[in-house]
């Protein structure tokens, strides 16, 4: 009974985009447009948080980006304005029906003084996707680069400089019909907030250990796991809070009845073995449709094709059970394993709780001291460089 | 792999009371108490809305409950004020992870003159439900149950008095946390609002046609589907938009390859058939974890069995494929269905459109003017009794 033909389509990470449109197709609509930002100044600019105080999304900067949409109108002119309380009435459909979709990314200042983002376009292509899927008004994403480019040049004081330190960005479309029909929303308003955030290891790498969750599932095929929308988070705050209350820094997430691996907490999972050949590989889950389609993930993924010739490591996007995994690591054949992210980029995973064993990763073989191997090292410094243009990088893009 | 043991818990109703205790095992923290109520009324009531002119959830009372909840405090003293915005920074975890749950009740006014609730008891137990799934705080039901009563004496010019009108109740409660880490929510609120609605159908019943859908998934086991969150709706809206484009009502979900019968757009699924005995069934699908345990649907079941000495209908919970019920139209073997929810009651079902093909459920085919078959209607007048007081019955609590 399963269509091939939509599990192929569901597979690409544009496949709600047409179905996003369906709604706009007869009229002409105002566009999301940078030109048209209306600026309003905080007058009372707040003090800036010392960097060692910083805690992830809990410092704001002073302003934020808002654009209003409304059904047969279109986006209204985006405002830069002061960041302070949303005024909305308790019948607004996104308190009811979960109608909305989020990113995460960040702009680096360099040791040249320029702000950088990395690869906005895929955060603007995978919200769109988000969008279309909640059938929230899609918008151009190039408008929305331009206006948090402005955004980022009125709130730069709030930019941290160091290496490893950064502004933190959420962009966030939501439902703000007041009436409760279950339908798509009337009305909508984008968001961008910014919070300044300090490298995720304040004193080098920490390698978590994670609890393998069987009873629940996150996402599954034909449902909403490859896009961001905030449905797909809520269902994890308690299996998160079940492997924390063992001891467990993050849950990791399995799916179907050979316990495939899927995600690590709200990160995606890589995996560095030697198959059966005794070949290095370098493995990761592949975009069925229920992962999430991480930016870090596929510059990770990226990076290491890049490298292959001289590491002799191949990528290779499969699905892989977690019966395999512990037959790995009870054969010696893991390498390393990490989840990969925004927040991290990268975090070494040093043991997985399976049906009540505690299995232990390797981290570095050569020193045990260390918290993460060469491999995850290497990833993070590379994309540490080019987050913070040290080397030149077209993933790399200056704000002007 | 499938754990037995977990998928019986998860079937149960209850399977997440005690996980959602976790927080609070070791301190005494404030229960909800109707009795510390405050209650600050509006002074600018606004004018009723004509009968004839109301629509579902868009005109609210003048006033709602809110109650506020704090991680090591517990709920704070419950108030009655006006209806009117929250304000709620941009950072809110609401608006970014879903954390939200909600549901639907309504207080109807009998010609004695008394207000009535039906079976407010479930629709607690079940938000108490809903919140454990999202590591939301559990509350006491019969506190919130007083509460409501308060309220609905305050705003009792806004229940209407006809058979068929009543006043729609949405307690919703949501994450409020301003900051974006995704962890348990350290702040919650409690809210409820009311808006007066006009019967389902102004003209009797109108019977509603349904596009199968095959390409999204609603739930899964081990998933939220029994959970009656906001982010088992956000997925639900685009499917539903499709199925309007192509002149359907709703949308019926179908689960896994066998393309199992799940629920009717946010309803949940009647079939009143023959089986190949020829015997009378009652079939409605499990509640197996991916099904929203429904209120009416547990009434309907409930008077069935009730009335089956004298009908002959046996009510069967078991699991339905598309493809039987398609055998089982074409066999004439169909009598009626309809799907079951707060806001219809009943919704009788003409027709469903699989794999491009529209079949054709009958109605009533003692008359063709009918668009309701005779079960339907006798579970809908049953419940419209008990729900106006017609009838003396334990469901129907009086608000004193």
């Amino acid at each position: 009974m399963f269509s091939r033909s939509i599990a192929h389509i569901l597979r690409k990470p544009s496949a709600f985009q047409n179905l996003g449109q369906l709604r706009f197709k007869s009229t002409t609509l105002s566009e999301l447009s940078a030109q048209k930002v209306k600026v309003n100044k905080s007058n009372a600019l707040k003090p800036l948080v010392p960097a060692k105080d910083l805690v992830f999304g809990k410092t704001f900067t002073d302003h934020m980006i808002t654009a209003e949409w409304e059904e047969g109108q279109g986006w209204k002119s985006p405002e830069i304005r002061p960041f302070e309380n949303f005024k909305i009435l308790p019948s607004a459909v996104v308190f009811h029906y979960a109608l909305t979709c989020f990113e995460g990314l960040k702009a680096y200042k360099g040791k040249d003084g320029k702000i950088r983002l990395f690869r906005p376009d895929m955060n603007m292509k995978r919200m769109n996707n988000s969008v279309s899927r909640i059938a929230l008004p899609s918008f151009n994403g190039d408008e929305l680069i331009k206006l948090i480019g402005d955004y980022l040049k009125i709130d730069e004081r709030w930019i941290p400089s160091e290496r490893g330190y950064s502004l933190y960005l959420r962009p966030t479309c939501m439902g703000t019909q007041e009436t409760l029909g279950v339908n798509p929303s009337s009305r909508a308003l984008l968001f961008v907030i910014g919070c300044p955030v300090g490298p995720y290891y304040k004193t080098g790498f920490a390698a978590v250990s994670l609890k393998a969750t069987t009873e629940f599932v996150r996402a599954w095929p034909r449902g909403t796991g490859s896009s961001k929308i905030g449905a797909n988070y809520a269902s994890g705050i308690l299996p998160q809070q079940l492997a924390a209350k063992e001891g467990y820094q993050q849950n990791l997430w399995l799916f179907g009845d050979e316990h495939e691996l899927t995600e690590v907490g709200t990160m995606n999972l890589f995996i560095l073995m030697k198959n059966e050949k005794g070949e290095k590989e370098l493995v990761t889950p592949p975009l069925d449709g229920s992962i999430l389609p991480g930016v870090t993930r596929d510059s990770i993924i990226e990076l290491a094709k890049e490298w292959e010739s001289e590491t002799g490591i191949k990528v290779v996007e499969k699905k892989m059970t977690m019966p395999q995994l512990r037959d790995a690591i009870k054969k010696d054949r893991i390498v390393e394993m990490f989840g990969a992210g925004t927040a991290c980029i990268v975090s070494p995973i040093k043991c997985i709780n399976y049906e009540g064993e505690d299995l232990q990763i390797p981290l570095d073989p050569s020193n045990p001291e260390e918290q993460a191997g060469p491999f995850t090292k290497r990833v993070n410094k590379t994309i540490l460089d080019i987050q913070y243009g040290e080397v030149e990088h077209p993933w790399s893009v200056v704000v002007n």
